[in-house]
């Protein structure tokens, strides 16, 4: 299985990384992400990353440039499910991830998206 | 990775099935599920199976379990995103998702599940 599926929920695109991502799987969910909020102009993606134990430099930059591409697309990225152990090894490595936003869980990351909307359509 | 995670979304639980599931993975996916709808008193769960390309009798069977203990502890399961060949294939094989709800993709699943709540509501 070297597809992650993306869920669509009214706006917001969910996906759920239960894998270990490998290169291939990686640019797959670009590719796919990326087509998906063009096709549904969706405005938000929440990833949930919670069955990680791991989160190294490559996963750290794919999350950077999924959140890069979602911006480009004018969708609003949020990390959700992040361990702490996976947060303390994050900070101890040096790694930030930049451009990333990150909630505690869905429900607050579905939130932050909602606030996000609510801003922009105030704004303009 | 031996666990599926189980995202919370207000009364829902939402599961994504993105690997061939084993024994253990399916045992513990039950025993995971049974244990967060006690601990959140969750009303619905939706498992997506978009991602699996083939439904056997023991998946199909796990499908029926989990719903089976969703209901005793008071929660309706939709089975959602089955793809078309899956469902085909089911048919031929006369395997009957005996007990299982199905909808299309995750909203149509939630939609369904507001139904159940509201009517079920009604009639209390």
């Amino acid at each position: 299985m070297d597809r992650i599926p993306i869920l669509r929920m009214g706006a917001t695109l969910l996906v759920t990384i239960q894998i270990d991502m490998q290169d291939q799987t990686a640019l797959s969910l670009q590719d796919d992400l990326a087509a998906m909020i063009a096709k549904t102009g969706a405005t938000g993606v929440v990833i949930d990353i919670s069955a990680l134990e791991i989160v190294d430099s490559f996963v750290g930059r794919m999350l950077s440039n999924i959140s890069g591409i979602a911006r480009i697309l004018s969708a609003d990225t949020v990390v959700v499910g992040m361990r702490p152990a996976v947060a303390i090894t994050l900070v101890e490595l040096g790694l930030s991830l930049e451009g990333v936003r990150t909630a505690l869980n869905v429900e607050r990351g579905m939130a932050m998206l909602d606030r996000s909307r609510q801003e922009s359509r105030l704004a303009s």
